[in-house]
């Protein structure tokens, strides 16, 4: 490929600044590139080499920056940005019981897609690329997603009860089917099915939806083990734990992702590593629900995949990654009184590939590889705060937030340039989700 | 004051968006506004009520956002930035005698003149007006602060080795002596006694640092009960607790300012709260460094003054306090499994006037009151991960970030308006602190 052989053309070099690729190997070029063809990643490597070998339409240069795969938000609940802030330092049966299901009452497919929009912009403007969404009309999640061209797995929440979207308890499947249909093989969006948790939804829904999440591949997503009381009434009802009274339905495979996983018996950690399920790990959440601190260190030990998320805005207050990122680096840490566990890389790793592998979507991003979707974020070097450096793993993750992401790429397409965001109006999604809060409860000093 | 009476003169009056004073009372105005004159505060109230008392050379409008006391970093060591990320996720013992150590052995004035002129760049832009520093070439400290119009209590570093700054150990109480009397009066820059610890400092050094700090009626701030290992090392050689070792050497009152108090009997409480000590809590670096859970609640329900800080740059890894009171509140929260401990606004309240009484400065700053400095900061309430609200005290522990901070005032004095640093050179410092960098160790990956 040397010397007079024609470049190949491609519709975007991006170039650093070091590139951190999160490949097998670990690679960072401290002067790197990417050529980018379509919405996929076609070479990434020297800077000086990429440039020889590739001719692009489009040069971004960023010089001095770091580049690394875009993050993933493993767990949320995106429209709760409407409820920010609604109600907090409280009791989690006063926090739920007088706010957040008298809150939920009032939604509408309007607000999810607003808040939604919003939670879009703020996630790409702190550079996560992918979120994985539980929520109700996840249909206007979808479509928010789509059209600001972020990549996400959405699902609608199904429980025993009737929702506010699809009514009785029964036509929650039948809605979820339509929509895996409505977005098969799209190249962005995808759907899983979602069943709430083990003490909202009878063994008969849970079964159902396992059923229905092997007929057409889909992740099954629940929260689980958040609480001791969600394991203790579980014991209590079904005489096991959570993880237990899911492998006795058959639920316990490779497709099962657990939101939270705070509660968990060695036996059940066995569990989920022996059957492949993942889980995600919401430190920032379960902190300030007091919920507790899950056993990350031992699930990565036993060899569970884990992932990481934010949780919705109620409960975290924002969708900052980066955030997330260095509170669960130092919660474990402080937690096992061991400065060692959760070093810088394992846990970027986290919250990129263990959130690609928790989604199925680790052979389109979570790395900077030739093959891969081009899901890349651009973060700001030349900063006070980022000065000086000396690796870039800890830099990442211990010092930079999600305002110090200045470009992001979602497959292939630029949809932040420089801070400005290029695919959806955050404005206007600012003013509607304004508009629904002050419906929902007038500013109290 | 109304009708045809001729407004005051003043030299600024900046307006909200909310002004959130953090007075006793604890008054919020939705549409508030402050005037100005010199260094101080002539008046705090709704924006109408001031426009109409007042009439300013310099009027400052900020719809949207929210106005609040600038924070106070009750512990730093701020040329510590020329460490940022140089050695992580390791042992203590590692961390310190292979790194910290000898990379501190290459430091000189220009070293800490340069790592402290950084460090006021990332404390003002992410909204700190004042730090409590303890260093060598404590000098240099003042000096870059002073030159910064950054509120500072400096403090050379004390111990019974020899000093790259002061030489042989008995001197450095004679250059502290010196210090206290060339920034004496100096309206920004206070200068406290800093013994480092009870370990590297013997109980006459000790006691000498009391009497010092008597005479001049000055703070007396040590690392104090940070780690287990030094509670039980002190309790083999003294017989007694550090705090009672303090006790003991009559160095415990209203002087003292105890960093970290990670590891407090409820005896060593009781004796904070009795003598009036102050606590400075540092989260994220204890977290970091895997030296426990100071236990916050319990001093503040026993009445002790909290304060907050995040420590050098080597153990955090950066200098935001947005970030360290949003780990603080969670960080208590999952610690007791008890959602109500540390609500956000007293979280905001240890990061302002707990900082303030800690420092003897809450007459000068700490709230927005007449009277007081005019130390303020505007944070941009216009983005999406701070929409909507409901909340603004959990708007700014739960969800801002110090990059959220758009202007920011030190004693009357515009510093940073609109993200612009006024004062100092960011890019000067960055580009000195890089070349120091390169000397310590080049980058690796």
């Amino acid at each position: 490929m040397r010397g007079g052989s024609v470049p190949q053309p491609v519709d975007i070099i991006i170039r650093g600044g070091l590139v951190v690729t999160l490949n097998d190997s670990g690679e960072v070029y401290p002067a790197g590139a990417i050529a980018i063809k379509g919405d996929a990643i076609v070479a990434v490597g020297e800077a000086g080499d990429i440039t020889r070998r590739f001719a692009a339409r489009t040069e971004l240069s960023y010089p001095g920056d770091i580049i690394l795969p875009g993050l993933i938000n493993a767990h949320t609940h995106a429209a709760m940005t409407c409820f920010r802030g609604l109600a907090d330092d409280l009791p989690l049966e006063i926090w739920l019981n007088e706010h957040m299901f008298p809150a939920e009452r009032q939604i509408s497919r309007e607000l999810v897609y607003w808040g939604t929009s919003l939670a879009i912009a703020e996630m790409i403007l702190s550079g996560t690329t992918t979120f994985c969404d539980m929520y109700l009309f996840a249909d206007a999640v979808a479509q928010a997603a789509k059209e600001a061209g972020m990549r996400a797995v959405v699902g609608e929440v199904l429980y025993d009860f009737p929702s506010t979207n699809y009514g009785p308890p029964e036509n929650g499947l039948k809605f979820t089917e339509e929509l895996i249909r409505t977005w098969h093989d799209d190249p962005l969006i995808q759907v899983a099915v979602q069943p709430h948790t083990i003490y909202t939804c009878s063994p008969d829904l849970l079964t159902r939806c396992g059923d229905l999440a092997e007929r057409y591949d889909t992740r099954l997503i629940i929260h689980l083990a958040e609480t001791r009381r969600e394991v203790t009434d579980c014991q209590e009802r079904f005489g096991v734990t959570p993880v237990q009274h899911l492998l006795d339905l058959e639920l316990l495979n490779t497709r099962l992702v657990a939101d939270h996983g705070v509660v968990l018996s060695t036996q059940d950690r066995e569990l989920l590593a022996e059957h492949g399920a993942s889980v995600v790990h919401c430190p920032e959440s379960n902190m300030k629900l007091a919920s507790g601190v899950a056993p990350v260190v031992e699930l990565l030990g036993q060899g569970v995949n884990v992932a990481l998320g934010t949780d919705g805005c109620a409960s975290n207050n924002n969708l900052d990654m980066f955030q997330e990122m260095d509170t669960a680096a130092k919660l474990h840490k402080v937690h096992h009184l061991d400065p060692t566990v959760l070093p810088a890389p394992e846990v970027l790793r986290l919250a990129t590939r263990g959130g690609a592998q928790a989604l199925n979507l680790l052979h389109r991003t979570g790395s900077l590889e030739p093959g891969k979707q081009a899901d890349i974020i651009v973060i700001d070097g030349d900063q006070p705060h980022l000065t000086p450096l000396y690796n870039v793993y800890s830099q990442l993750v211990y010092a930079a937030t999600g305002a110090d992401v200045r470009t992001v790429l979602i497959a292939g397409q630029v949809v932040m340039q420089d801070r400005r965001l290029l695919t959806l109006d955050a404005a206007e999604a600012m003013a509607q989700v304004r508009e629904f809060a002050r419906q929902i409860k007038p500013l109290a000093h």
